[in-house]
């Protein structure tokens, strides 16, 4: 599991393709970011952090704090000038909050703000998102004091991944810098020895959408979860793209099957949700509940309301409000209403 | 069964209420047309009045035929001046091309164009589609020469419902005029003693979205079917807002429950699914699929997918479309782009 943020879509870097470039007002295009801060228990953090996102005139589609992983995730979108300035306000909130130090929860972390997406949603590219990036590591790093690793499509090369950087986690970086794990951005006249003490470290990239999801399982072992998300996994020889972990939910008393799928214009979600389920039901156990973090995808949800439906035809193109983004932010709909 | 329009959503009314009104350049507001055609086998002359619809400038969301209603539905968005010029444009080659003395289908009609709703979608109210329903209303009887019924919102006063207007179909206004359906408007220099010769009378309305759906079922009698639709409507004491029918298939060699739900904020359209599934179910049948006619709402995928997958906490408000939809079509995010 090498990320918890968590949102996605049908399409693979930029909305309108079908009609080209955005033009004009939308000129500036959409960007998302997807911040997952290390705390998901103290929700009095977690709001300031939101309260300071928005305060900078992002648009904060969804946030979401868990208390097993001990970790939130905030979805905004807004222009590119705008996510930088909202992100980093957030960032500011969270080095200031969070102390690694006390840290504790099963997902994976190195910074108190973990992990610093950044997503070309509508009428831009991925190499504007990979450039607001690199503009909000060096902030990060020269303005608020943290060390930077650029992952995904603005690490250099591109195709650093999460797992990689986080290996050994907040606790692995505190006392030395591993030595094929040197930070990218190191803030002016650092003294520590290794990572910020109580901050850690950030990671900070540009990607396609994600889909970020768990399933919950009863009625199994946690060897047999283990064994359904080994099999399921890219490295296991299951989907590709896709990463999962099972992990032991003591608060829930239950096993997730805790996921990131990276494409899910190569491999339907549903199609993933479908394996476990048999696997699980095969098993003698039962699927609870699927959590999604962050937005939801249509990617997701259409193949599933089709199959409960039973819908007829191609309806995958007709959802209404994905046609509508698709309009909306294509420049010929703008000269059209403009007109 | 009122009509075989088809399109629906998640507000009942306009976008963006959460924010306001939209303002600059988005002022224009995108309205919706659903015009229904009766013809549904002959593609070249559905496929002709798709073209014109397109040429006039119109978004066209989607367009569907159905051979057993004979019936062809067009979904097109649009600024009001475009979508206005645009029905107007597919309803040329409607009432050119479509003879209804040779027509026959399933579905009730009384126009070669037989309705045209408008739908306020984001940026504008009711009073919007009204004003753009009385103008186009206006442009089909002095420019097109056809008679026209203002229905829904858009006649005087407003709720005047298709069912009424269509009774006895076009062979019933063919002859003369029922002293009670007077057209609202009429051609000048009108010589025939009732509906155009060719292409009858149109409906020509405004409205909030609805959802037009036909669920297939298979494996009871077709007096089981219509006892269902007999349960399950708004006259049978059932769904509030829900009319509909159960009709024979010869083609398909199936029965279907055919449709309409006014007001799909008020009513859950999987929940209708659900009754439905659950009667066929207890008489020993099954739902072969479910129909969707136009772009499919939010308000029937969402419930389908939560059920389908055991979706967690309250997932509606997070569906990424349509948070993006909302983002784009109001003004806040508008101000907050340009800056």
């Amino acid at each position: 599991m090498e990320s918890g943020n968590a949102e996605s879509g049908w399409y693979d870097g930029e909305f309108g393709s079908r009609r080209g470039r955005v033009s004009g007002v939308m000129s500036a295009g959409i960007l998302e970011a997807v911040p997952n801060f290390s705390e998901g228990r103290d929700l009095r953090v977690v709001g300031a952090i939101v309260d300071a996102i928005r305060g900078a005139g992002a648009e904060v589609l969804d946030w979401s704090a868990d208390p097993d992983h001990n970790r939130s995730v905030v979805t905004m979108v807004g222009s590119p000038a705008t996510v930088a300035r909202a992100a980093l306000a957030g960032a500011r909130v969270a080095i200031e909050r969070i102390d690694l130090r006390g840290h504790e929860g099963v997902h994976p972390r190195i910074g108190a703000l973990d992990v610093l997406p950044f997503v070309p949603l509508a009428g831009l590219g991925m190499e504007e998102a990979r450039a607001v990036a690199r503009q909000v590591g060096r902030a990060l790093a020269e303005e608020l004091g943290v060390p930077v690793y650029f992952y995904a499509e603005a690490s250099d090369p591109p195709g650093r991944r999460l797992s990689e950087l986080r290996r050994g986690g907040f606790e692995g970086l505190a006392a030395s810098w591993p030595h094929d794990r040197m930070p990218d951005l190191l803030p002016e006249s650092w003294t520590h020895p290794g990572a910020h003490p109580t901050a850690g470290v950030t990671c900070v990239g540009a990607r396609p959408l994600l889909l970020a999801w768990n399933v919950l399982v009863a009625g199994i072992t946690p060897t047999e979860a283990r064994g359904i998300a080994a099999s399921i996994r890219e490295l296991g020889g299951g989907f590709p793209g896709l990463r999962a972990l099972a992990l032991e939910l003591p608060r829930k008393n239950a096993l997730q099957i805790s996921m990131n799928l990276e494409d899910i214009q190569a491999v339907s979600p549903f199609e993933v949700f479908r394996r476990i389920e048999a696997e699980v039901l095969a098993l003698g156990g039962s699927v609870v509940e699927t959590e999604v973090i962050g937005m939801v995808p249509d990617g997701l949800v259409f193949p599933a309301a089709a199959d409960r439906l039973r819908l007829a035809g191609e309806a995958s193109g007709r959802l209404l409000s994905r046609r509508l983004v698709e309009y909306l932010a294509a420049d010929g709909a703008r000269g059209e209403r403009d007109a």
